[in-house]
């Protein structure tokens, strides 16, 4: 059998990395950019990682969807804050049985997906990695890299490990993606916020790396607070994170190299926060359940002014 | 008889204001002052306010409290984040009987100096001032400037109108200040903490001014919400601010001139906050209480953390 044929939506440091990866191992990646296209046809693609780079000349890069048209695997590497964009870009790739994976933050964005394509198989894929792109077709990969996947179901409730998640687990663990399933997407969802929504609030609000939050004793009480509203919420939601999680993502950080979040790291920039994919969905789940989430509707309230004027 | 004669520890914006206006109007003033001592002998004391300017040629500062000795009335108007060295200020200052007036920010600050100082009759004054200090002996009042003064007393309970608030609050009168009587010292410092509270972290935490918080409907749904966990504190210790209040507090403050809260001035200019004041103290109060104060919390965190980085 051949390789599976993929497209990566989105030429950041999200789709550069993986999709670099991907294409230097012998799959055929087309990339569809925007602005970039013109550089990436001409210059390819470099990525810096810890371990060596990775120098791709020849890059397939469009700007038109169907100019790629339908592929096996579509990675949606985009940030969530061009969501509404996918409505177009995303119908022409897609085939009956494609894998549509959406590397992304946040939550709720695979049943948006799967009601856009219900022909589609709908993945989440979620990166635990430091990235970042310095140009366009110049990616850094500074630190970590796994990822996790899971699949979207109608009933939300666990998919089980599907041959979907299987084929592109494969394909990620042969270019050295360190890959793990999962049989329920939303609890793995959920135990991303248990992460993100302290450290990707709190990072911009306080302008401070995860090494002087998590060293801060005060501010390390905050974290776990923020960080058991989210647990309470996945609990009742019906995907709970299991005993133990907080402690372990209090004690992960601990050990962790110093990190910008890309909440951060978009805030630097200048670029819009992903506040609707990573606090307001969740939040809105959680008050509909009825379960009390002070402090992170605070985080979000406080991110709110501070995105606001950071775009004015 | 003659004029009260008044002691004003601290030559800071609070004390160089209301003291100076004392002076000017006839009151024998003495200030107590650190490093300044000399400037202000030599310089004198010049106020700059909204409706003219106050110039004392001649002041009488003193650096040693023993130089000044036991007078009628004190204002305090130190920061509290200095209140340690009131210890050995004040027993020279006080006689049986002589009023100390603590304009100072926070909350249990009364009680601590009526232990220390058995014979002295001790108030509380409330400056809802905007002033700042813009080098030694010279000072900005910009806008508002009354006071409001209450009565300690041992059993914690209303103090009614006391004869020793009446003759402060007819000096500072006389000398064109804003004076409200309060017979509930506690009640009244839980209003001023009802505004204290958000404004202030929040402006050291945002980076905003009054005017930004107020007008984002999400940053000003979360000061609402801080001021209820104040008031809900208020009302478990039996000073409840009264129905209404919190409504009326978001009213004033979109009708008012844009301010900078003082912790906001102190961060600015690196000095430390006065957390234990404004947020500690009355937080355990809360904590002892039962009242749950999520979102105060997280901002005294939150403030903890900025506060070290300042300082460091």
């Amino acid at each position: 059998m051949s390789k599976r044929r993929y497209a990566v939506v989105g030429t950041g440091a999200i789709g550069g990395l993986y999709g670099a990866r991907l294409a230097s191992v012998g799959f055929d990646v087309a990339f569809l950019g925007r602005s970039d296209v013109e550089s990436l046809r001409r210059d390819g693609l470099f990525v810096a990682t810890p371990t060596g780079d990775l120098v791709l000349d020849a890059v397939t890069a469009e700007g038109d969807p169907k100019r790629i048209g339908p592929v096996d695997v579509v990675l949606v590497t985009i940030k969530t804050t061009g969501q509404a964009a996918l409505t177009e870009l995303l119908p022409p790739l897609v085939r009956p049985g494609t894998i549509v994976v959406l590397m992304q933050n946040g939550f709720g964005l695979e049943a948006d997906i799967a009601a856009l394509l219900p022909d589609a198989v709908v993945l989440g894929g979620m990166c635990f990695v430091c990235a970042t792109r310095t140009a366009p077709g110049r990616i850094d990969h500074l630190d970590y890299g796994a990822v996790t996947l899971g699949q979207h179901t109608a009933h939300g409730g666990p998919s089980g490990i599907t041959a979907s998640m299987a084929a592109v687990a494969e394909d990620l663990s042969s270019a050295g993606v360190r890959v793990a399933t999962r049989d329920d997407l939303l609890a793995a969802r959920w135990q991303k916020l248990v992460w993100n929504m302290p450290f990707n609030g709190l990072s911009v609000v306080l302008d401070a790396g995860t090494d002087e939050m998590i060293g801060d004793a005060r501010a390390r009480r905050l974290v776990r607070a923020l960080m058991e509203e989210v647990a309470a919420a996945a609990d009742a939601h019906g995907h709970g994170v299991g005993d133990g999680f907080v402690d372990k993502m209090i004690a992960d950080t601990e050990a962790m190299t110093p990190y910008a979040p890309s909440m951060k790291l978009d805030f630097d920039a200048g670029r819009p926060l992903e506040s609707a994919a990573i606090y307001d969905t969740p939040l809105a789940v959680a008050a509909s359940l009825g379960v009390a989430t002070p402090r992170l509707s605070m985080l979000a309230d406080q991110l709110h002014l501070l995105d606001a004027r950071n775009r004015r």
